[in-house]
């Protein structure tokens, strides 16, 4: 169905810091609404059924890959989908987001909450990793993903998205224990989502941390990390693990120390900088500005050779700083995959390949 | 009508930088929904009646120096309101925003918009500093404000508020030098409008960046900054100017040079941090975590006290570090500004007093 390459391993190669002939590159969101195809299938479906019926869930995770070429997949999900499994009753409104019908804003909200069994009420986001693997043949690895402990929190405890994230942050100062509470639940049934995942055959895992930058370091450490390092420390040398972090140029340093391989970097800050907080050890994703890409092919090519100047030095991973947006033309999508794809090795590459 | 103490100026003398007896406090956001009296007056009329009128907006804008006892009040008014005066038709939606009947989305839009004459299309926001300053008589400062001009085109642009502000940085992509001239007009509007507010006796001038910290640094510097500098230099000397910038950790390197006296910084980054990259010379405004005020009395006693310290060695106004939540209960809002009037001389206050 797929034509099928050569064997392409680019992102897992430099996923582990190994030397690489070329940087590997592929796109946060990249299987999503900018493509006609996708939008096709969504035409037939509402979005939770795409989740929830696994040919689907591959069709659309493989579209990136034959339409535009990224060196990686990434199964479409959701990160609220564990929740969902939780009982918290996920819907998604017109227009208006995720809402769920049971949010946890107390500890006897938590004790409401089932205990899921993943494999039974989350099974179907392991049958479609199975078969996109199956699919993909080894054409380009294949990555799983969750939030964070306490990105899922910010969720669940909001009852959906949310403005100012009052009611999580206001129980975070009011009772940190009680918080604590929940987001140690959400850590164990990410181990085991996550791990299912693994078995099923994701070949790395991406920790989405959308909302972790809202928090200044010394409650990040107090707050979210404790959880994180929960998630982290179950599934570390199983597979790479990636780490992204949306708006947290404050939380840097934090990071340096995080057991992570790859540390995936929001487009604010150039990834030179990044390097210098960060350290040499880390893999850097990233992290052209999406909205870049509403700009033209020949501009894009300019940008993202200044972006693989800017990640010399180091493990690189090209990928925009932040999902790919909606109304982005696909063209300009390849354009910037074609422009990542057809850089000369790196100076600092070379040196490590030598 | 209102208890008149003796004159209070320290904000006036903590903004030059001057040696005070203690540091001044007051909260962004300060006259707004978390006082029952505001809602009151708010039943009475909405949003924009509320800004129009200046007996009102005066009321309002006087209840937190009467029923929390901060050192400066802050005139009433929107970021929005010279749009409007533009032509952009200006509306709030319930539980929607702001939103722009004409949005300006191309060079023919802007042409189509008018040019104010600010004493007529916005001299309610005169008479109401006029009234203000009367009522006030001295007790404390009164500031006026209004939005920088990249962050009034993201919401001139986007025609409201936005998610991803893709029409905005679409624009930024396509044509910089046609979004320019967007920025030129709003900051041509943008200094007539505050050079009003000082003609009728705003004290000090706070200008809100809200999205300023959408862009890297270096697309900060070529869009943003230009239209910017206009409006700071034509103001610079006339009266202390407050710069706030939210969600822009990234961004400070380029603010230690920005010729404003108060940088008003969000909750992200302790302030001794902030002051190690801005350099000794600006006053720093801030920065308390506003959902630190959902938390008890006892503990935002404890959290003002670190903030205290964390913010000595320079000028400093306490304040938060984004606007007061409206869930926020008035007398933590109080405990806030009691802690920070109890302090003790800080020792870097008093080598700068001796």
């Amino acid at each position: 169905m797929y034509s099928i390459r050569p064997v392409n391993d680019l992102f897992l190669r430099a996923c582990r810091n190994e030397p690489t002939e070329r940087r590997p590159v592929w796109m946060m969101r990249q299987a999503g609404r900018y493509l006609a195809e996708y939008r096709a299938v969504r035409e037939r479906v509402d979005f939770l059924t795409l989740c929830r019926t696994p040919e689907l869930a591959v069709e659309v995770t493989l579209q990136p890959v034959r339409l535009v070429g990224v060196d990686a997949a990434i199964l479409f999900a959701d990160i609220l989908l564990p929740l969902d499994a939780m009982g918290a009753g996920l819907r998604f409104a017109a227009g208006d987001g995720p809402v769920f019908d049971h949010p946890v804003r107390s500890l006897d909200d938590l004790a409401r909450l089932g205990d899921p069994d993943v494999e039974r009420d989350l099974g179907y986001v392991f049958a479609a990793m199975r078969l996109a693997r199956r699919e993909l043949a080894g054409a380009v690895p294949l990555i799983g993903f969750g939030g964070t402990p306490w990105t899922l929190a910010a969720y669940l405890v909001e009852g959906g998205a949310s403005k100012n994230h009052g009611r999580l942050l206001s129980w975070s100062w009011e009772d940190p224990r009680g918080l604590a509470r929940v987001l140690g639940r959400l850590a164990d049934v990410s181990v085991r989502y996550l791990q299912g995942q693994v078995d099923a055959g994701a070949q790395a895992i991406q920790l989405f941390d959308t909302w972790g930058g809202l928090l200044d370091a010394q409650r990040f450490r107090e707050l979210a990390l404790p959880a994180l390092l929960v998630v982290v420390e179950a599934l570390r040398g199983k597979v790479p693990l990636i780490y992204y972090l949306n708006n947290g140029a404050h939380l840097l340093p934090e990071l340096a120390g995080l057991p992570v391989e790859v540390l995936s970097v929001d487009w604010r800050l150039p990834l030179d900088a990044v390097r210098k907080v960060v350290g040499p050890d880390k893999v850097l994703q990233g992290n052209l500005d999406p909205t870049a890409l509403l700009s033209s092919p020949a501009r894009i090519a300019e940008l993202t050779d200044a972006l693989l100047r800017e990640g010399e030095g180091g493990g690189h991973i090209v990928n925009l700083g932040h999902g790919i947006l909606p109304q982005t033309p696909p063209d300009h999508a390849r354009a910037f995959v074609a422009a990542a794809q057809r850089q000369a090795p790196a100076p600092a590459g070379a040196a490590r390949q030598g």
